[in-house]
């Protein structure tokens, strides 16, 4: 069973390299974390590093977005918490929140268009395996029910004019 | 004056601490390049260090979006071109496209909504210093008469439903 709730699937410190002149992180090394945290919801799935070798398959990023919330310092912990927001046959888009633990507000959103991939012969599109597709119903049911997510589907944009 | 094409600023080396266990430049890490071409247009437009601290302003990253196009490998070099897609008193709408030298196609295209803030007394929105508004004008009106960019003000979404 899946919990309705977000998935927490990966925590970091952050790290003296990732930080500006101020000691917060530096905004591109938030995305470091985030994809860390993508990282830890493609093993979730079934899809570590060992089963994508053995089957020939990888999971490509296509597009990402991120909005900056608050500053985080260095030496400070976060945790991610992850949401399947939607899926097809060869497709998701994955949500992460950052968080301080015991904080309410998260530091930082992102969300990310995921492709499935076979590498037999370089790298083409191709649908999830059946175990990873059912998995992928799996988490969606359970996480459907939650409300729609702040951040999520967001467009860059300033409106025509200064 | 400023050329009406998108402005070459920085150029970057592909280091073997951003790619994977492919060879190939990690995701994360085009936003590392995309942050630093950003500081370079900061810069152009007056706004280095040494100024930003003498006057005590700061540019924030409020939000950023990026699409992956092409592989790239540990060594290469890329070059990223910007362009000022539009600014308001204290916002500016940058985006970035990233090309390997010499090839018509970009890796990557990248664009984010950046602050301005008067850091005297923590730091809070503020307008843009009456030179800096100039050069942002300046940019703008040069760049206004290119045709729109291919990756800009992009949504992440997939249709409801597998």
């Amino acid at each position: 069973m899946v919990d309705a709730a977000p998935l927490p699937l990966h925590r970091a410190i952050v790290r003296k390299e990732w930080v500006d002149y101020n000691g917060h992180l530096n905004d591109a090394y938030y995305m470091v974390i985030f994809s860390q945290a993508t990282d830890a919801f493609i093993d979730y799935i079934g899809m570590a590093d060992a089963v994508r070798r053995e089957t020939k398959t990888s999971i490509y990023t296509l597009e990402g977005h991120i909005n900056y919330l608050l500053e985080v310092k260095e030496g400070e912990e976060v945790e991610i918490r992850s949401r399947l927001v939607r899926h097809d046959a060869k497709r998701m888009q994955l949500y992460h929140e950052m968080f301080r633990p015991g904080h309410a507000d998260p530091v930082a959103a992102a969300e990310f268009m995921l492709l499935h991939v076979d590498t037999t012969d370089g790298a083409k599109s191709a649908p999830f395996r059946p175990e990873t597709a059912a998995r992928l119903r799996e988490i969606q049911a359970a996480q459907d029910v939650l409300p729609p997510s702040t951040y999520s589907s967001r467009t860059i944009g300033l409106k025509p004019k200064a």
